[in-house]
């Protein structure tokens, strides 16, 4: 069940180039709660899923933290804010800006709460500025399981959380992938036919001679999943929509000591996050959001180790792979 | 004329401690034009006045900046924005909010343009925020010499700037201080008597005798000025209103190859701007707001300096002093 705890990744190539799959990688651009402090920023992922861009959340100065991992934002093409708390939106108005300013034509789609929508349209007209590139709002609700993204590949879809104002988390899915020739046919699937066998079809040869597709290929690599919890109190209703992801990340923003101030102000204690990860079966827990009161988050991880082993801190820039069942 | 050419100054109390004045320097937090790049960041300035701290403009990133150079911007009691393009106002409200998260009771006053009330409270409601302090908005509309804010020590007018938007600059004279007295006479002065002689009465003993204060004192050392003019055209029409500021910072985006770019986009030269400094007769010229295009704002300078020889060029963090004219 648990995928492998492989840490960190340096960003580059090289973390996309050693893999055998198509990439699947969070990228943690921030850290930090409410308060940017201790070399932390605020809250910002970049998934990478078969070279597709996607970016979660996106605090101030994310644009900043792009360039300098040498992420080209002008790939980005779907932008998913789960709440209008500043430390997880104010760097999109400036990001939508460089975007148009270094000439952009191409869509960007903005997954957001509806207010989202009045903030940056009277930014745009208090700034005069006409986008040269269509800029699509998408409005979220917070329901858990909404599909508001799909494609060929990945499918996302929504976590209904619960924290002081309207919040939505977000599952990304791989889609499944064609079935794999099995090696030791190769030799026998001309060609021409390898696509349709990979697509499940028996092989048919002139003379009427039929090979089962079963036994020239194995089932398709078990599709991988993310599920991103950005600022929720432990929530067990999320379960069912989270159960098995293969990478969770999860808010720890407070140690066990500080609980009632989780509840009060709706987030989570590293041993909550810990605690839902194990009831969900995930693979791998990722641990972010971490309070300014922490110096080191090292507190954090050794409250919810116990609880689940596989649990690894989000570190500034730091890539993560998702990392599939096989 | 021409107050000294010192450069930037070290940040921290060193450049403080070293004048025989209270303070009155510029820090320049961000030097680049709409993009940030090439490590520059956007628009927003610290003035330091009689340990006073004024900010203006904000762009994304602001309080970040302020962070990495060990100010307290707790102690930022008014933030003037020049106009609403991002990169003069983005940050702000991640620094109203880390203001609000961080304690703040005193009050925060705002002046920019009308429509920043409607951003500012528009976050703020989407947010759920309450803020624990007050924060007073002053609507700024471009009317040269208008004064916006007045105090024992500083007052603060606008310049209508010339852009493609509203657009105010800002500038802040020091008041005018008291009378000096003659190191010779101390002796003849009785300290209670001190303050009103500084004050300019006469000094009258007991017994009738009078002492002119002008034989008791030097007059007050020279006020000192600072005039920001962020994003604008060449405008003549501000000589009035920044005429013998000690220094003027304004805005160089583009070289004179670039003259019709900045004509259009109402944007200056470097060598427009040395040219506006010339005929206002400022003391010293600080250009910033460079654009990303130029690796090296080494060129800008060498455009201006041959027209205004007094000219130096912002750079991130550098704490440039406002040189009297004695």
């Amino acid at each position: 069940m648990t995928g492998s705890n492989e840490g960190p990744v340096e960003p580059g190539p090289s973390a996309f180039s050693s893999m055998s799959r198509s990439p699947f990688t969070v990228t943690t651009l921030g850290t930090g709660a409410a308060l940017p402090a201790r070399g932390r920023f605020p809250s910002a992922q970049l998934v990478n899923i078969h070279e597709k861009l996607l970016l979660i959340d996106c605090g101030e100065g994310t644009q900043e933290r792009l360039r300098s991992l040498g992420v080209n934002f002008q790939r980005i093409a779907q932008v998913f804010i789960s709440h209008l708390h500043g430390d997880h939106y104010l760097g999109l108005m400036g990001l939508i800006s460089s975007m148009h300013l270094l000439g952009r034509q191409s869509e960007l789609h903005v997954y957001g709460p509806q207010d989202l929508k009045a903030i940056i349209d009277l930014q745009l007209r208090a700034s005069g500025t006409w986008l040269r590139y269509p800029l699509h709002f998408h409005a979220t609700e917070p329901v858990s399981g909404a599909v508001v993204y799909d494609d060929e590949h990945v499918s996302v879809s929504l976590l209904a959380l619960r924290h002081r104002i309207p919040c939505t988390g977000f599952v990304v899915r791989e889609k499944p992938g064609l079935r794999r020739l099995r090696h030791e046919c190769l030799d026998r699937i001309p060609k021409f036919k390898r696509t349709a066998v990979k697509q499940g079809e028996d092989l048919v040869f002139p003379d009427g001679t039929l090979i089962p597709n079963a036994e020239l290929t194995l089932d398709p690599l078990p599709t991988r999943s993310y599920a991103y919890c950005s600022d929720t109190a432990y929530e067990p209703a999320l379960l069912p929509f989270i159960e098995g992801v293969d990478l969770l990340y999860h808010e720890a923003t407070f140690t066990t000591a500080l609980a009632a101030r989780a509840k009060e102000t709706q987030h989570s204690t590293a041993a909550q996050a810990a605690q839902l990860a194990l009831e969900a079966g995930v693979g791998r827990l990722l641990l972010g959001h971490f309070s300014s009161r922490y110096k080191s988050a090292e507190l954090l991880l050794r409250e919810a180790i116990p609880i689940f082993p596989n649990t690894e801190l989000s570190v500034e820039g730091g890539v993560f792979k998702v990392v599939g069942k096989e």
